[in-house]
């Protein structure tokens, strides 16, 4: 193993994290928030120190093999959230480390999942950095930090490998520094799009860029107690689109930039990610449809919901635990589905799920007519053998994780609802699930060692299981 | 595709069933119960009059195709729970259809579900034939059933295939006619044994024999509304070892009885079966300890229960339901992990789970040093590629069934914790799960539509999906 590399590179991220930092602090400049100016600071001269402390250590050989880059990414993300969790508990936000560890894991990881019950107490640097790591999430910090340096290209294909989610069917996930800074291009482009719309909808810029980070990476953080539902059906309209949008693959908006229009179109997962969200909002309109004032609302209410749930974003404009069995069932089942490859959401990812489904249904073709030979295709082309086994195996470590996690939970007093829907939405990134951690909930009530399972599902979901593994084996740390 | 094999095995099915109907009908004539008596004659000359007709469609050819025998298989299993359902509905002790039709399939496919509340006030004849469906189905009724018959060994095979549960990892797996019925010999033996323990232990033999039948096809059905909590501490514990015993692959008594008693314990499934077992048992008796009078009390009442759910039999002995969070989510788990390939019991089988986890641990080494090559052993022999396929496909087809399921059935009225463990409580053919199906409530309280939903869950679940699936397909049906 390449140590001095892994320490290396994660000087480098501690030492961009100190740069990210200044924002919050120009945030509590503005709002004359002097205690959080004072907790930004030191936290970022101290992460700036730390960081040029530990890019001391210059790697004697750049070159680093995939299992080193699956460790620095899961060092790197956790050594991100504790750096990150720094000014909450400097400047009296959030108190206890836990608690704030737990909120920066749920911030990055773009999952949303809170132990606040009163959003609105926080300072706005820490409402906006709160939103912040969101966006800084959702885009893959690490790939990102270290394609914007001269660093040698080897180690990044193995740190976008372990970093970047979803199987690699599409030929268009970035594989040089040229694709990924266009994709990157993309990505802020649609956050300023949604930022100006938002403030044209009428909400002032510390809501518009805040919603507009949460959406962008499919975060789910809001600066109010009751998240979207007290802005105005334009904005709730506007960020429906938006988290739709961004649950989408990024490389479909390269083909749309390169005027492939037709293959946009085509693109299967995409089809299917859509034609699931059309199902399945009209489902729960279906289900909601007495409790709603008239049509639009229910529309508006059952998609706004269920595109948040399905990108795994996570607002919410009401309080879908309330929703009768089946609506609640829908919800759950399109929590694990997730977004699509390749974009910032989470989940199983709709592409593995079609995988699946398809990889069923050659096997069950294949026991009725033994010695048939039959491919799995996707968008036309056949999808090779490995692809699909690392769905296979993906989807085994997911319930593994799940089941475990469950039982761990479990020891906490909370009841069977709250534990599995709080797994099911930190493992796959969302935020909110049923009972205690419902829309109208929070993770607060949990114990410590609860807390712990969930921002292990939270990063675990994130970076898809084998980086955090790795972390725990000791064949990957041997030299 | 062979139609008139279909119908001949069928008409044989029939027949048979109709020969095992002259049990209940003896047992009527014991206990004087007239229109038992009528209900069940009438039952077995009706079934021995169809028979008889359906056997005039002889086959022109013998040999059938794969997918011949997973239609003979489905709808064997369905013929056979309507015709054992006649007496219930002709009798009067269960006159709706549905309710009838469910009790019969959850005592074939040796589930033990029940829609009634009140047992006891069935007739003698009706509560053994509902414990001798547990029998009858724990054995692999067809395959017992052409094995007996001077039929073709190409059509056996292919019904074997359909019939008997879990991945082909062993060697010992029946394949001709004189093994299986060795094997048969095996459970006949057990059963009688059981009994006669159970006469020692102080019980009658109606009970004896019903609740023998209910462990030996790891079913459930008891002939009291407490299930097994009326019977003394010597009946439950004779119960909790020949549940275990009944859970174990039947190839490993064979081995025993080879005297090949290294090669018995060295059975990597049975390990695991085991070790699982004594953990899990260990885990519930301490959370359950302070519910309980002391400590005899508590491991008896663990070790019960768990043996029952993770054999998939569902005897009870306390209501599981009421413990607490950790020990009912052990519940679960155990539930689907089920018992031992080649054994009476369902649910995912402990080889698969090894086979699934194996795969999941092999998958990762390979991300962390790309290019590496192993295989997954098991008995210290290499499992084929297409064994481990099986499993990975038959996980996923079981999570597709799961997860439709809990959606259809939550257009129910029940709540979030009966809808799921209900489903789980029946795919994997175990019986009583939590909230209003616990082990105090039954599945009464269900509409006809998701009654229908369980019926095809339980049928799913025994003949592990393909044979289900075969009949919705057209493609099986094309000549």
């Amino acid at each position: 193993m390449n140590r001095r590399m892994v320490v290396y590179i994660i000087g480098v991220i501690v030492l961009a994290e100190a740069g990210l930092m200044l924002l919050p602090v120009l945030v509590a400049l503005l709002y004359g928030e002097e205690k959080q100016l004072f907790a930004y600071l030191v936290s970022a001269v101290g992460l700036a120190a730390a960081g040029v402390l530990l890019r001391l250590f210059k790697p004697k050989k750049k070159a680093i093999y995939s299992k080193d880059g699956f460790i620095a990414v899961a060092l790197g993300w956790i050594v991100l959230s504790l750096g990150g969790s720094l000014p909450f508990i400097i400047g009296g936000d959030i108190p206890s480390f836990i608690d704030a560890f737990f909120e920066t894991v749920s911030g990055f990881t773009t999952t949303g999942a809170s132990i606040l019950s009163d959003v609105e107490a926080l300072s706005h640097a820490s409402l906006f950095w709160r939103s912040f790591t969101h966006w800084v999430g959702g885009m893959g910090f690490l790939v990102f930090v270290m394609a914007a340096l001269p660093l040698a290209g080897s180690a990044n294909i193995h740190l976008m490998r372990a970093e970047i989610p979803g199987p690699d069917v599409s030929k268009l996930v970035p594989t040089s520094r040229g694709t990924s800074m266009r994709l990157y291009g993309i990505y802020l482009a649609m956050t300023l799009a949604e930022i100006i719309l938002l403030l044209i909808a009428g909400n002032g810029l510390f809501d518009a860029a805040t919603i507009s980070f949460g959406t962008a990476g499919t975060g789910g953080f809001a600066v109010k107690n009751t998240s979207l539902a007290g802005y105005n059906s334009a904005t709730q309209i506007i960020v429906t689109v938006f988290m739709a949008a961004f649950g989408i693959n990024f490389s479909c908006y390269y083909l749309l930039l390169s005027r492939k229009v037709k293959d946009f179109f085509n693109n299967e997962e995409l089809r299917v990610y859509i034609c699931v969200l059309i199902c399945a909002g009209a489902l729960v309109a279906f289900n909601i449809y007495s409790s709603c004032a008239g049509l639009f609302d229910t529309l508006k209410t059952s998609y706004f919901q269920v595109v948040s749930v399905m990108t795994t974003t996570g607002f919410t404009t009401t309080d879908f635990n309330a929703w009768n069995e089946t609506a609640r069932m829908v919800m759950i089942v399109i929590m694990c589905f997730g977004a699509c490859t390749g974009s910032t959401g989470g989940g199983i990812k709709i592409a593995r799920i079609i995988i699946l489904a398809k990889d069923a249904v050659r096997r069950v073709r294949r026991a009725l007519t033994p010695g048939r030979v039959e491919c799995v295709r996707m968008n036309g082309r056949p999808v090779s053998e490995p692809v699909i086994d690392e769905a296979h195996s993906f989807f085994i470590i997911y319930m593994i994780v799940f089941v475990i996690s469950v039982l761990l939970v479990s020891f906490d007093t909370a009841d069977t609802v709250s534990n599995v829907s709080g797994v099911v939405a930190t493992m796959n990134n969302i935020g909110p699930g049923l009972g205690v951690v419902g829309a109208v909930g929070n993770y607060g009530s949990y114990s410590v060692f609860s807390k712990v399972v969930f921002i292990f599902d939270m990063l675990a979901g994130r970076l898809e299981f084998i980086p955090l593994i790795a972390l725990l084996s000791r064949r990957a740390w041997r030299n």
